[in-house]
């Protein structure tokens, strides 16, 4: 991996050895997919001359498979290192400035995982304090859910406080009303590119022949109607009126020097879930409220690893589609300030954060504005970035 | 609403007051909307010479919105009970035995609730024996949880085996393999046509400005898969290896006969979910093993009607998209042939169903086939045939 002769672009995090996808327009035109590099994205349909990127989403490139994928990396790599290339792809250099940007794939499926040992620990013992934190289940499989894919929302958009029903303090029935424990969930999301057909589950083994890249995610939360509505079927409106995801999908070839074997698991899980290559992944995660960092989760930590988790969603036969998307859950390190959310920051709000204006958290007030980002080591030696996930909260409607 | 001129169609459960859409294809053709009277399918964009009936799904037409539906469906009901319409839908109609039924919608999200008072009481009970089979939350509250909208599949599709992680006997950790408990679950599946956007609940009120009709829905269940998964975010792969749907969606305007007030609910749930409208639907559900009839869930039993359910669905801000499925949950009656899950027939296994070849049974066998069907009172006076919903058990794989 060498430098690359964009301006800034070894020093950005978004060298050569990152080059993330996404999706972006310019005034006037139709959407089309990029590569972002410091702070420019490469035009790949006219940089290519491939009219299969001048596409609205990720989804036809990732149903290519992965020989089509390192062979895209290659060739974008080759042009924006060398002088030779430097001719083809200059012209298709955009400045970010001049670009929006677009939800980088259309998702399928949405599944949340809970892979976090000190995350369910935590949640465990916060909304169930007289049980035992983990449920038996828990260092067996990684547990998931399904989420709400067409409430996946890009980075940026408003997050509309959500109404629901909660318990009432004052009484036996419950109460309707704007959620009063709006939450966040810092998490890493692995997008699918290739799919599969029913009855064919994904070994471990095949995990990069299926996942494209990773995206940040903030599966915003109503912890209130959560805690409610959860018994017996599992969260619902309490996830499912916004989950953001960075714009900015980075393929699992950029994480090369963050791979290492993972998180050690007792008891050995059974054999399909047997881990067969690296895939563990130091990722330092930051969450910022308003500004301030008030967490950074280490994803090192994580206890089940991303491979796992497909072998897991699949291992009943459930197919895959180009672009489904599967979540890590909440990430969270052993010490308080590695929490990758608000519910375990304040302890269900019984330990309320001070922030550097003085004001103090438990929860998200009105106007909070909430960003979540990550570096890694990149293949170069330096840092890679993973760009951000960020969303204000709006007051409820009506 | 008057009798058709197509032959036997009166009395075959199609007739004029039915009319549900589907989508076909003949030899050589490509996917086509269709709309089924007595034992032939009308040719829509033919007969109505409009080609968005040219299409692979009905999702098109029903994004259309209520006004669109209403339109079409009375000028397909004129051509098929007047000699005037005769002449230009007669030339369209292409009997069943020459078409290949498809999937009618593209889904986007799945929603499986559990409405009815006696399944999630047998539930309870069967999951949990020691505790009060209904959570706190259940009287106030539709619940639901989201499914995998990848694997909803159409009627017909064959049923793999799925495999997974269930508690062994013999020890405190689990095993991995062939489910041992295979079940059904015999549901009714709404379809949303009309989509909306984020922070904008749908009020009970506006049920029939987004929903454009209903379907059946076999959500097939591992049980011991969904025993050991399910705590605590709910079941995952216990459903999402399968759920299979019926070709003929039927709208909500033949449903018209069949609607009533709703089973009484007690105590009155909050304002938001406050009925305003009869959609109370008395169905009559067959559950059918092997041919034989096994159960008879009468729909007009369960406790939340599908307009609270929607309401609830929303009550958060999320949007809809067209294709969105939500379904009933299990159809159980109070009697113990009325039942809709082989979980609750046989008692979570304690009580085998003998069938009429002497062979017993607690879950399915492979081979077993099920179909799901329902009838209701049409318009005219007479019963509209809801279709049905069949599949066939095959071994796990490998």
């Amino acid at each position: 991996m060498t430098s690359s002769w964009v301006p800034g672009a070894d020093e950005s995090g978004f060298g050569a050895d990152n080059l993330p996808y996404g999706v972006f327009t310019r005034s006037g035109g139709g959407p089309r997919v990029g590569v972002r590099v410091g702070d420019h994205v490469l035009d790949l349909a006219a940089a290519l001359g491939d009219p299969e990127f001048s596409a609205p989403s990720l989804n036809p490139f990732m149903a290519r498979g992965s020989t089509a994928w390192r062979a895209t990396r290659a060739k974008v790599s080759g042009m924006l290192t060398s002088e030779g290339g430097r001719a083809s792809a200059e012209p298709h250099l955009v400045p970010l400035g001049e670009v929006d940007l677009r939800p980088p794939f259309e998702v399928a499926d949405y599944v949340d995982f809970y892979c976090s040992l000190e995350h369910a620990s935590n949640v465990g013992r916060i909304f169930r304090p007289d049980e035992e934190p983990l449920k038996p289940n828990w260092r067996h499989l990684p547990v998931g859910y399904h989420g709400r894919s067409g409430t996946v929302v890009p980075s940026g958009t408003d997050i509309v406080r959500p109404s629901g029903q909660r318990r009432s303090p004052d009484s036996d029935g419950p109460l309707f009303g704007p959620s009063t424990r709006l939450d966040i969930e810092a998490e890493l999301g692995f997008v699918v590119g290739k799919g599969t057909s029913m009855g064919r589950p994904v070994p471990v083994s095949d995990f990069a022949e299926h996942v494209f890249g990773v995206v940040l995610v903030n599966d915003w939360s109503a912890r209130d109607i959560q805690a409610w509505e959860y018994v017996p079927l599992g969260p619902f409106l309490g996830k499912s009126f916004a989950t953001s995801v960075s714009p900015w999908v980075v393929p699992l070839d950029a994480l090369g020097a963050a791979r290492f074997a993972g998180r050690e698991q007792t008891p050995e899980p059974l054999p399909h879930l047997h881990r067969v290559a690296d895939w563990g992944l130091d990722l330092a995660l930051e969450v910022r409220l308003n500004g301030e960092v008030v967490s950074r989760p280490p994803y090192a930590a994580m206890y089940w690893t991303a491979d796992q988790m497909l072998a897991h969603l699949t291992s009943n036969g459930a197919s895959l589609r180009t672009g489904d998307l599967y979540a890590s859950g909440t990430v969270s390190g052993s010490r308080r300030d590695q929490r990758g959310s608000l519910l375990e920051l304040s302890w269900g709000g019984a330990e309320p954060l001070t922030l550097a204006d003085g004001s103090v958290r438990t929860f998200l007030e009105d106007g909070d504005a909430v960003a979540v980002s990550a570096t890694a080591r990149g293949m170069a030696g330096g840092t890679i970035n993973l760009g951000e996930v960020t969303g204000t909260v709006r007051p409820a409607c009506g």
